[in-house]
C-alpha cells in the first residue's frame, strides 16, 4: 500500500499540509508530508499583517539588529529581528512577559495568546513578543530559499540565543528593566522554546510556562504512537458514527483517486481550485487527514480564528454532518466534504480548495527545514486504534527525504543531546501544561518530575488552550488551570524580588495579593 | 609612562608570556600581552608528547570525528578530537570521571590532575580526558593560523558542545556506560568549562568540580583589581625584602632598557638567546612580570613539573635570593635574574632565555583568540597595593587590539549573556574550589550561593592545587578540601543511582562507604 511510504512529521499548530513530493520523479515514496502554519489562513487571505490586530493594548513594532550566528566568528552578518512590545501596564522594575516566538508570523501568536495580555494589568507587566528567525518578517538574507548557505542558520540554539541577546539588549537600554523579572511563555514549538530557554538561560528568565510543548516527542525516547489515537478519540467522543465515517472514508477516497472519473468527481465535490492529478493522490489524502488533525488541536470551547475562523467546538459541528458510515463511497464523501468545509470554509468566503498552493511556496521551507534537521517529531497511525490507516514512521526514509530536499540528513539526536530528552530534572521553574484532548500531549511532560517543574493536565482542553483569551464557554478545569498558572508565576516573581530586595518583595506581595501591583 | 599602555590579559595557567606587538609599527601602545601555556615547558623541550606520561594507569589515546560547528547547517566539516580514556578500575554502570580539557595539550592536564587518577580506584571510575578544540593535537584545518575563517570556530559554546557529543558518543557505543554517572572536572579555564558544562548540559553530568575557575572575572561584573595584589602578597608573605626587591626592580629594569648599554647588560645578565632590541622593552618587562605571576599560581608544597620543573614552594626559594632591595640597579637585577632562574632553569638545562620565540609562534593564537573574543578576563595593577606598577586595563584599547589582530572586536558581553555572570543560582551540583594564594581566585565564586553550589576556599593553596596528586607536604587544609570534594562527589553519584535504581544505590553506598566499589 502506497500509504505505507507516507512519512508524516506533523507540526503542533499547523493547519495546512505541505507535500513536497513534486521534485521526486519516478519514486513511490512520498516525501515527508510536513505541515506548517506559516501560511495559515491562506483561504481567507488574512495574513495577520502589522495592521491587523485584535491585540487589546497599545503596542510598538520594533526591530533588533540580530546576529545571524551566535556561535562562531566566521559568520558575522546580522538580520533584522522583529518584536512587539507593549508597556501599557508596565512600571519601573515590574515584570516582563516574554513570548518565545515560534514558527510563524509573530502577530499570529500575539493575537492568540490572550492569557499574557489579560494578565499584564494585574502583573503590571511589559508584554514582549519576539519573532522567531526565518518566520514572519524576520527573514535573514531578505527572503527564504532552500539554499543551505542561507537556511542553515535556522536552528533552535540560534533562536534561543536570539532571545537571550534581545532580552539583554532591552535590559541594557531600558533602565526601568534593571530589576524586572522575565517570565517566558510559549505554546507548541514555542512552548518547547520557552522550556528550553529557562533550562539554558535561567539567569535571563525566572520561569517558563510551556504550553503543549512536546519536548519528549523525539526519536529515541518516543516511538510515534498515540497522536492519531487522540485525534480519533476527539471525534469518537462526539459520535461513533462520525469516527466511523472518517475511518471508512480513506478506502473510499483511494478507490475514487485510482480512477480518472473518480478524481474528476472528487475535484468537483471538494471544490478543488485545480483538478486533482494522478500524482496528487497522497497529497489529497494527507490534506484531508490534516483537516481532522488540525481540528483536534483547536476544538476550542469558544469561536476562534486561530488557524481558521471556526465556531465553538468545531468537531461537534463536523460530527453533526457525519452521521452514517454505511453510506456508499460518493454519498459518504459528500458528507466528508461538508464536514471538512467546517474547517476550510466556515465563513463561506472560500471559493475553492487548493492543496498544491503551499507545496510551491518556499516560505514553508522554514519549518520543513527545522522538522527535517533538529525538530524531528515522529507520529504514526495503525488504522486499528485510530480512524486513519497504517501510516508507519521510518526514520531512515524520513532522513533520506531531508537529505534530498535540503542537503542534510536528519540530526535526530541533536535535540536530546542539547536538551536532555526525559532528563530534565536539573531544571526549575517550568510549568508544562497539556490539554487532554490535544494530540500533541503525547509528547508532553505529563507528570510532575520535580516540585518546581509542575505538569498541569487540563481535562478536555486542546492545544495550548490555556494561553488563549478567556471566553464565555471556558470550562471550569480550564479556568482552574489558568489560576494555578497565575499563582505559580506570581511565586516565581515573588522569589525574584525576595532575592534582590526585601522591599521590592514586600511591595510585590502586597500589591499582587490585592490584585493590583503599583509601582515597585 | 609607556607601561600605562600595556594591556594585560592574563591567563590562569600560563607560564610564558606572549607579546604580539611586532606587527604594529610606529605605535606606542603595546598590543595585549596575552599569555598562554600552550607551549609550556618550551625551555626544556618537553612537549608532553604521547609517549611522555606519568599517568598512573593504562590508558588509550582515541579520536572522535567531531563537528566543526554544532550550531548551524552551513558548515558541515569535521575534525579529529583527541581524548584519553582509562578503564583500569571501571565496571559496568560505574562512574565516569570526565576532564573538560582546556587551553593546552590534553596530556598536560592528564599529567597534572592526579586527583582524578587517585580517586578512580575508589570510585571504580572510567577516566576520560577530552582535548579542547584548537589545542594539542585537536586542531581543525590541520594547523593553526590567524585566518578568521579557520579560527572562528574556537568558542566556548562549541567546546562545550564537543564535550556533549563526545559523551553521547561514548554512551551510544559503550553499553556498560548506560547507567554511568559522569562527574566533570576542570581547573582554571577548564574549571570554567566544567561549571558551564553542568549548567548547560546537566542531563549529561551529575556535577562538576570547578577548581580555580574565574567565572566572575568578566567586564561588567569585575573591574580588574586584586589579581596583582595576591601575586604580591604571595611574595610578601615569605619576605618583605623579596617583595620590595621585585617592586624596585621595575624602574631599575626600565632605566637599563632605555640605553643601548643597559640592554646589552640585561641581555648578558639574563642570558637572553638574542640580544634585546629597543622594540622589546615592554616584552622584556612583561616576561619578567609573568615569571612572578606564574610562580604565584604554582607555589605548590611539593616539587612539580606543571609549568616548569620546580621545587616545593618555589617562591620561598626565589625569596631566599632577593634579600636586599636597597642594592643598586645592576646588583638588584642580578638577584632578580637568579630568582627568575628558579622558574626558568631549576633543572640547570636551560641554555638561554628567549622572550621572542613564542611571539612568532602562531600556535599561541588559539588562546589569544579566545581571550580576545569571549574570555575577556581583565587584570590591572596600580603599583601601590602591589609590587608591580601602574598597569591599567582599558577595554576599548584591548578590543581595538583584538580587532587589528584577528578581525573581530572583543565580544565582551558574550560570556555574561551565555553563562549568567553572577546569576548562577539556578544551577546545581557544582563545587567551586579556590586556593587563597591563587591570583585567579579574585574571579572565582568564593561564597556558597546555594547548598548545591558549595564554595570551598582552601587556605594557603594555589591554582587548582586540589586537582593535583597527593604529596608528602600537603597541608591539612588541602587534604580536608579534597576529602570534602570526595564526599560531595560521592553524594552526587549516590543521588544518581538512587534516581535510576534503588538496588544500584544500595550497592553503591555499601561499597563506597567501604572504600571500595565493586561491580554494580
Amino acid at each position: 500500500m502506497k500509504s505505507n511510504f507516507l512519512i508524516n512529521t506533523l507540526f503542533p499548530l499547523i493547519c495546512i499540509i505541505i507535500i513536497i513530493s513534486s521534485s521526486i520523479k519516478g519514486s513511490f515514496s512520498l516525501r515527508p508530508a510536513i505541515k506548517n502554519y506559516q501560511n495559515f489562513n491562506n483561504n481567507n487571505n488574512n495574513n495577520y499583517a502589522d495592521n491587523y490586530t485584535p491585540i487589546p493594548a497599545n503596542f510598538s513594532i520594533k526591530w533588533y539588529d540580530q546576529k545571524l550566528d551566535h556561535f562562531n566568528y566566521v559568520e558575522t552578518q546580522r538580520f533584522k529581528q522583529r518584536y512587539i512590545v507593549s508597556t501599557d501596564h508596565w512600571c519601573d522594575g515590574c515584570p516582563i512577559f516574554f513570548y518565545a516566538g515560534n514558527e510563524g508570523d509573530i502577530f499570529m501568536f500575539a493575537n492568540n495568546t490572550g492569557f499574557m495580555w489579560e494578565n499584564a494589568r494585574r502583573f503590571r507587566a511589559m508584554v514582549l513578543f519576539a519573532e522567531h528567525r526565518y518566520y514572519g518578517k524576520s527573514i535573514p538574507f531578505g527572503k527564504l530559499d532552500r539554499n543551505l548557505q542561507h537556511l542553515g542558520y535556522l536552528t533552535t540554539e540560534q533562536a534561543l540565543a536570539d532571545f537571550a541577546e534581545l532580552l539583554e539588549f532591552i535590559n541594557d537600554t531600558e533602565p526601568k528593566a534593571a530589576n524586572s523579572p522575565v517570565v517566558t511563555f510559549g505554546g507548541s514549538y514555542g512552548g518547547m522554546l520557552a522550556a528550553w530557554f529557562r533550562m539554558k538561560y535561567p539567569h535571563l528568565t525566572v520561569g517558563a510556562l510551556a504550553a503543549s510543548a512536546p519536548i519528549l516527542q523525539f526519536p529515541g525516547i518516543y516511538d510515534c504512537n498515540g497522536y492519531f489515537d487522540i485525534v480519533s478519540k476527539d471525534f469518537k467522543d462526539y459520535s461513533v458514527n462520525c469516527y466511523e465515517s472518517i475511518r471508512k472514508s480513506w478506502p473510499a477516497v483511494r478507490r475514487l483517486l485510482d480512477t480518472v472519473d473518480g478524481r474528476k468527481w472528487l475535484s468537483k465535490t471538494f471544490v478543488m481550485c485545480k483538478p486533482l492529478e494522478e500524482t496528487q493522490k497522497e497529497d489529497f489524502v494527507s490534506w484531508l487527514s490534516n483537516t481532522w488533525e488540525s481540528l483536534a488541536m483547536i476544538d476550542y470551547p469558544n469561536p476562534a480564528s486561530f488557524l481558521q475562523p471556526l465556531p465553538a467546538y468545531p468537531i461537534r459541528e463536523v460530527c453533526k454532518l457525519l452521521t452514517d458510515p454505511t453510506k456508499t463511497d460518493r454519498l459518504l464523501l459528500e458528507d466528508i466534504y461538508r464536514g471538512a468545509s467546517i474547517y476550510y470554509n466556515y465563513t463561506g468566503k472560500t471559493k475553492c480548495n487548493d492543496i498544491s498552493l503551499q507545496a510551491q511556496d518556499l516560505g514553508t521551507d522554514a519549518w520543513n527545514f527545522q522538522a527535517c534537521t533538529e525538530m524531528v517529531l515522529p507520529v504514526c497511525a495503525n488504522g486499528q486504534t485510530d480512524m486513519f490507516w497504517d501510516r508507519p514512521w521510518n526514520l531512515t526514509e524520513f532522513s533520506d527525504g531531508c537529505r534530498k530536499t535540503y542537503g542534510v540528513p536528519s540530526d535526530k539526536e541533536k535535540a536530546i543531546i542539547l536538551f536532555g530528552g526525559k532528563h530534565i530534572g536539573a531544571a526549575t521553574n517550568i510549568i508544562f501544561s497539556q490539554g487532554s484532548r490535544d494530540p500533541w500531549s503525547v509528547g508532553g511532560v505529563l507528570k510532575t518530575v520535580a516540585p518546581s517543574l509542575p505538569a498541569i493536565l487540563i481535562p478536555n482542553a486542546c492545544h495550548h488552550e490555556d494561553l488563549r483569551s478567556e471566553g464565555p464557554n471556558d470550562p471550569p478545569e480550564l479556568k482552574a488551570a489558568r489560576n494555578q498558572e497565575i499563582q505559580i508565576i506570581g511565586d516565581w516573581i515573588k522569589q525574584h524580588y525576595r532575592q534582590i530586595d526585601p522591599n521590592l518583595y514586600r511591595q510585590w506581595v502586597h500589591n499582587f495579593n490585592g490584585d493590583l501591583v503599583t509601582d515597585i
